[in-house]
């Protein structure tokens, strides 16, 4: 929701700078920001295969191209949360994180956490990164949120998403669709059916952040699904108040 | 000269489209290039004391801004080189370099290395990095360019500069100064009275430059300062062909 999805290169200004005014009026809780692709991104990555590896020459620039674009767009909220008052600073995941075969190992948090200590935002990205197998790759802001979340001993992982959390079937789909308040991940497979994204997305929608949340959630990690749409919520949500979406549980 | 010194947050675009189209012309050599701050990141550097280090916390939001305005010079570079026909990635030190009392030790360049490898011209510039001792501090594109240089193990590290190479002393000041052709790192210290930069730079000037520079004659660099605001210039010292300016040598 910090990108218009359907309009390509257009931040949400609106969202961005509610949000980082929430984030203000939580500070200092200390915060790392993952943010997602959304019309920057994404478009790029899928006009030249990015996801999927390199298999020609000519998708290079195209892999040049979607960094930027996340560049782009990181710039836009880290501006929007220093406007708020909040010390944000860009960290620029494909500068030192590499795939293998497009999941992560053995990455180094170690900055990303004196950062926080320093009382500095930091604020990555999904990303167009270099893949030992696969030559690149794109690495989704999901999996990269959930990693860091573990690797730093992060006690909550919020996922501000655009509807009011976990349903039962898409809600923008299907008018039965349920909201599901508590979801035990051994539960998910044979339970739930989680539309996928209504618009581009390299990176799988809502079915792939709860499939990837589920290694936070085993690591005890507190997981919550929320609507950062709605003014508030994410507030709520640092401070630790109730609000309405799904919690993941064990 | 990729910035309009004396005009903060200005960059000298035509300058960089000139040099973005000098580096098109000698692809695919390849190419790392490492930028300095100019009037972006020097000026907020400057007023929040950070190259000096942590005493305040007043400071932390000027650590933030001084990277954020680094990123925002590179943005512009990169997207000139892109717009030329050259892949060209931004890769953020600070994401991935933390320095020790100002200094870098044992640094990971895997990343940059095989983004060459690839095909793509990775984009480094000046940063606030993180400190072990000092909590965090600048550091220069200098030394980052001869560690760059002595890591990848590059042929040669071209400093493009805005005067004819090392001088007797400073030309911008001096009429007797006189260019120096080719320049022995022993004889440094008794023989050349290298002027300071004549604009704000937290990180040295010249005299910064060539003191850094010599870690990468011993290490069998090739040196080169040469006059990047003169047309063409680049192009050839890119190229190996002869031009004007300094020869550091062992």
């Amino acid at each position: 929701m910090v990108t218009v999805k359907d309009q390509e290169f257009t931040a949400h200004h609106g969202n961005i700078r509610r949000l980082a005014e929430e984030i203000k009026a939580a500070w200092p809780t200390p915060v790392v920001i993952v943010h997602g692709g959304g019309s920057f991104g994404h478009p790029v990555a899928k006009k030249y295969g990015i996801a999927g590896g390199f298999t020609s020459d000519r998708q290079i620039p195209g892999f040049a191209r979607t960094h930027q674009a996340m560049v782009d767009l990181n710039a836009i909220i880290v501006k929007a949360l220093l406007d708020a008052g909040i010390p944000a600073m860009s960290v620029s995941p494909s500068s030192f994180i590499a795939t293998d075969d497009g999941r992560m190992s053995n990455v180094d948090f170690e900055i990303v956490g004196r950062l926080v200590v320093r009382g500095v935002l930091p604020v990555l990205f999904g990303d167009a990164v270099l893949d030992r197998k696969k030559g690149f790759t794109i690495l989704s802001g999901d999996q990269l949120a959930v990693r860091l979340a573990v690797s730093l001993g992060a006690s909550k992982l919020i996922f501000g998403v655009d509807v009011d959390g976990v349903f039962t079937s898409n809600p923008k789909l299907s008018p039965e669709a349920r909201l599901i308040d508590r979801l035990e991940i051994e539960k998910i497979d044979g339970f739930v059916k989680i539309g996928e994204s209504l618009s581009t997305d390299v990176t799988g929608g809502m079915l792939g952040k709860v499939s990837e949340a589920r290694a936070a959630v085993g690591e005890g990690v507190k997981v919550q699904f929320v609507n950062a749409t709605k003014p508030d919520v994410i507030l709520k949500a640092l401070k630790g108040e109730p609000v309405a979406g799904t919690i993941l549980t064990g």
